[in-house]
């Protein structure tokens, strides 16, 4: 995709200034701007970036004045929503898959298909399995036998989807989700001679994903020891997670990159559980809770409160901990003054 | 799957109270459960769960007497065993993979395929490879050059299993494990010109898995950087766990979900990582040995010891860092008492 | 691959002592070795593991004297090159990837391969994608529409490369990778009925990875919301690691494993970021800074320093906070004989 600046303009209904020809490529902030990108400038404190920034061209609110290094800037109403636009402009052209059934994709028996679905190269669906109208499923996808999919979904390539999932409408998967894996469960045992062996546990319970839920690449979502692990609607999960056996998550929860929760543990509504939080095993967090980042939640949280460090603590909490080696240190100089102040007293 | 209570009953040979009508779709634990599911009560703790569970039916006790929400009750000799056999009828059908290759899959030459093997669609197995009897090989498989595989082997779709690995009889490989990608090494070398390059050093050595390892989805085992890394005997790995090069695991040993082990490090038998800990490269962890959750590992760990934080510290050692802050209070306190006598001393 | 010792010293022209009939099997360091391993001595403080060890052959310099208890030793010039020697031939033996297209692999319309491309079985390549000369892409690739990937890159098996991305020349992806899945941008909307709804952030930005990068197994990298995401030159990222949208990292960094970088952080050159580090969104790493293992980074790294911790510190703060139980312990044995002293003056 390239575009001269003058066109970008005429696009956005901008007032160009400088070198109308220049070709612009790609789009970036300010700093991280290289030739041929376009930027975008609003306010006043990123004033030295402008300056020196290698972006080619830079949107500008109407009324602007200053420094720009770029070698053309274009005045729009508000350069953010005129980056925006600008965004559709360069966005990779939209993936568009037409419905219909790759003559390479395997579909197992009693396979209902919705209207309009579009199935990709070399996926397979097992027996049984119902998925809704208007879903797509990429190339290279698994789906087991006996799987409920709703209305509306999209699964990108190289998804894993065990029997017996039930996912709702609107669900997205991307690349590498895998639905309902074994839970983790193993019992040592002695036996009469002495020796130990490990039993596996069944996991015969699913995974249930309610409207809604999008998950990011490469996350992981055990099935049930028993019933189900549930995700509820409109939550949303980032890459990378892990969520095992029997983990509840209410509706409209957010768990961002690489946060893992172990089983059991029931995540309230509209809570967040940040990045690389990792949560014990029969917890219960309450509605609007937060896990803080890198945080290690080892008891239950209530509604509305957030937990931060390793253990996790309420926040408030968290900041007398982290005053601690200046509390000490003031602590250290009123000894020192005693000391001195007795020794004195010593002295007469 | 439904059922209807008292169809539920008598294959428990329970004795049903209250409506046997109703529908039973799923299970559930007494405080997660909806409509039309069934739950079960033990222990008098749970009382309060049991009188206002939204279970449609609950097993409970031959001698139990209480309140209790739901529209029935199945009065059973022990509620927790019966549960498991509910769980049982529950299950989604458990998933048959009948011996035989599938005409997609490509095999290579001079593949030993053993009796009774499966091997899915869309599955790829390089030249030179030997698969065990009675191994199941899911779709979308890739196995490369000159691996061995032992019998009883359970291979999930979409795992990838590169050249030369070896692993054990009845091994569960989970989707989206990696076993044998490249280790993590490469040295900068400044060059006569004064540039710098990164040479990648060869990783040439192999992973080894044992007799009845499992491994979760989306873990990831490197190969050595000579010799191999080895996964013992009924070691028990959880979801995206890695494995760096050259590392070892004893026998019995559990690794729990997102954990991470640097290279060359040893893990004894009978060891838990426990999950998101993260291990240095070229330590010893004893025996028995366990590094806690969320815990950084810096040290060697004596067999039988539990390691604990970040660093990790003997668990006893652990417990004084946690009451620092209550230390220091008093602390303080106690400094204040001092200040406050000295000055009355003073003033006399 | 077996080999007798004496096999092994004549390809070293090495002198065997001992048994020179003993089958080599596998190459092992001292303390890991079993009996067939070969392994290799060249530190005097590892003179107890040579003692010791379960190797059946070590190398050792032409001058060593001393016990060892393997089976045979092999005297030669230097026993660390002649170990790497040795792994040569013990290698699985080169996966090679003749050049041509694989009958079952699927490729788009208006794709251009270069010359000498090898694309594997059941690998679907969508429109308009440019793939260089000599890559090799292995079975069970999925590349999207208008990815342009350079000379000489070598994609594993069960990758998957989103529409739109960049990739240099020499590029190494290892099984599992995600290239442009969607950011992690949602927007709580409250509709005018007070009910609530998670709005999607379109994330219409790309993918770029310079030249000579390797990334491996099961990492996952977002598109950008704008612009880039971008890996510069020479970036080495091990397995499961997470960048957010429009992260950047500068030439010749390296992260390690499970490490995660939240949205639009700048990591500058010649970093390295440790294992299990997790960097917060928007921040600066200054170039050659460094981020400690399994550290939280909540704020911006100065060139050249190195943060840890959690929450991270520059490295000598660190070091006070760690000594903080002990500077307590101090400061209580002063105040106990403030108060002894105190007490005593009392008594007077």
């Amino acid at each position: 995709m390239k575009m001269r600046a003058q066109e970008i303009a005429d696009k956005l209904s901008g007032q160009l200034e400088g070198d109308g020809s220049v070709e612009i490529v790609a789009m970036s902030s300010l700093s991280e701007a290289r030739a041929g990108d376009i930027s975008f400038f609003t306010d006043s404190k990123y004033g030295k970036q402008l300056a020196t920034t290698k972006a080619s061209c830079v949107l500008v609110p109407r009324d602007w004045s200053g420094d720009c290094s770029a070698r053309s800037v274009i005045r729009v109403e508000s350069p953010n929503a005129a980056f925006a636009h600008v965004g559709a402009l360069y966005a990779p052209p939209p993936v568009v898959r037409l419905p219909g059934v790759h003559p390479t994709a395997i579909i197992g028996q009693n396979v209902q298909l919705g209207k309009e679905v579009s199935v990709g190269a070399y996926t397979v669906i097992d027996e049984n399995t119902v998925i809704g109208d208007r879903c797509v499923i990429e190339a290279q996808v698994f789906i087991g036998a006996n799987v409920k999919i709703g209305n509306g979904g999209l699964i990108y390539a190289q998804v894993t989807v065990r029997e017996g999932t039930i996912i709702g409408d609107r669900v997205i998967l991307h690349s590498g989700v895998r639905l309902g894996g074994d839970g983790y469960g193993f019992n040592p045992v002695i036996k009469p001679d002495g020796s130990i062996t490990i039993e596996k546990i069944p996991q015969i319970g699913i995974v249930e994903l309610g409207d809604d839920v999008e998950i990011g690449c490469n996350t992981t979502i055990d099935r049930a020891r028993f019933g189900r692990t549930r995700v509820g609607n409109s939550v949303k999960i980032d890459n990378l997670v892990q969520l095992g056996h029997n983990v509840q998550v209410g509706d409209y929860s957010g768990i961002i990159a690489q946060a893992g929760v172990a089983g059991s543990t029931h995540i309230g509504q509209g809570c967040i559980i940040w990045a690389q939080a990792g949560i014990s095993g029969h917890l219960t967090i309450g509605d609007r809770g937060q896990v803080g980042p890198a945080s290690g939640l080892s008891k239950d949280v209530p509604p509305g409160e957030f937990y931060l460090g390793l253990p996790a603590v309420p926040r408030r909490e968290l900041g007398a901990q982290l005053l601690l080696p200046r509390t000490v240190d003031k602590l250290k100089a009123r000894v020192a003054a005693l000391e001195a102040k007795l020794s004195q007293l010593d002295a007469q």
